[in-house]
């Protein structure tokens, strides 16, 4: 059931190092980004994979982890992602996706909690040294990072009290996601 | 599987005006948004919803259909959609929602077509008209129309040839979306 899914798909942000992901396994999460809907159909969307040790630590220190978790400082070597997804915007395609990424992250990364693994979507990206480092020519344009591996640590969902959002981590360490209520997202002026 | 009820979540355009949904059921389906990620947590998205013949018929005349078949106006009286969800930015609360619109829309449309049904983000809206119809108050911003009901047209997917991806009509009026070629979307530069 898609439901299921779409609640185990939590933003993961550490991971065990000893459980790799091929290429091949990647690109099947990808083509589900690819039957997925596109504004115009215009699919200006590409991506980059890194899979290997070497170029994800070069990665690793141009990403900022939970903005709201001011004293960790992201995951430690040892619960480091084993893969990263670059999404592109192909500027020779178009000057906007309009929220087609949104649609394909969310194909891929449900694929990926489908198969056991899990991810996070990471907006703050150092993009000059990340886009040198997946040899990126100009006209591809980093717009997010996917980091994935099989999730280590424990996520929670619960209902935000009086709009406060910000997720923590309580002392066994277990990640909490405050939502609001749903009461507070269907809009009944009607 | 994820995959089955990704490739069979097209854009469906045409739809049985026989088969009613309900406002319960659609909250369902936003329940699948509210579970999903949102960028820093803020979960800025509101959601209006129309399942009425009356609202539905004065919302109809303002929205735009399939840029690409010039020669057709969009769906007849007895193909509409039955219900409408508009996808809405609580400006309070944002200025942006970054990439959560389409992750929200993909998490209600799986949803949607998981029980059957299905339907069709729209972005041509004449705003304006459309959040007096849903009498929204100046901080909700409509980003998105999604139109949904029970399908009641062929859509297949197939592999665009050199970059040709407008979608198009055969005689039997099964609907055709080129998709770009896995090879041509993963950056192979590295």
């Amino acid at each position: 059931m898609i439901r299921n899914i779409i609640i185990k798909n939590r933003s993961y942000r550490k991971f065990d190092p000893s459980v790799q992901i091929s290429k091949e396994q990647i690109i099947k999460w990808i083509e589900l980004a690819r039957f997925s809907a596109s504004a115009r159909n215009m699919q200006p969307l590409k991506y980059a994979i890194s899979t290997g040790r070497a170029l994800n630590s070069k990665i690793f220190p141009n990403l900022g982890w939970a903005g709201y978790l001011t004293d960790w400082p992201g995951p430690a070597e040892n619960e480091r992602p084993v893969a990263y997804v670059a999404v592109l915007l192909d500027r020779l395609l178009a000057s906007s996706c309009y929220c087609d990424d949104g649609i394909a992250m969310q194909s891929i990364l449900l694929g990926a909690v489908e198969d056991g693994f899990g991810g996070c979507i990471i907006g703050t990206i150092n993009k000059k040294e990340v886009a040198e480092l997946f040899n990126l020519p100009g006209n591809l344009e980093i717009l997010w990072l996917i980091a994935l591996g099989k999730p280590s640590e424990k996520v929670v969902l619960e209902t935000a009290g009086e709009g406060d959002i910000k997720y923590w981590r309580d002392e066994g360490l277990t990640h909490h996601v405050p939502k609001r209520p749903l009461d507070e997202i269907i809009y009944k002026g009607i």
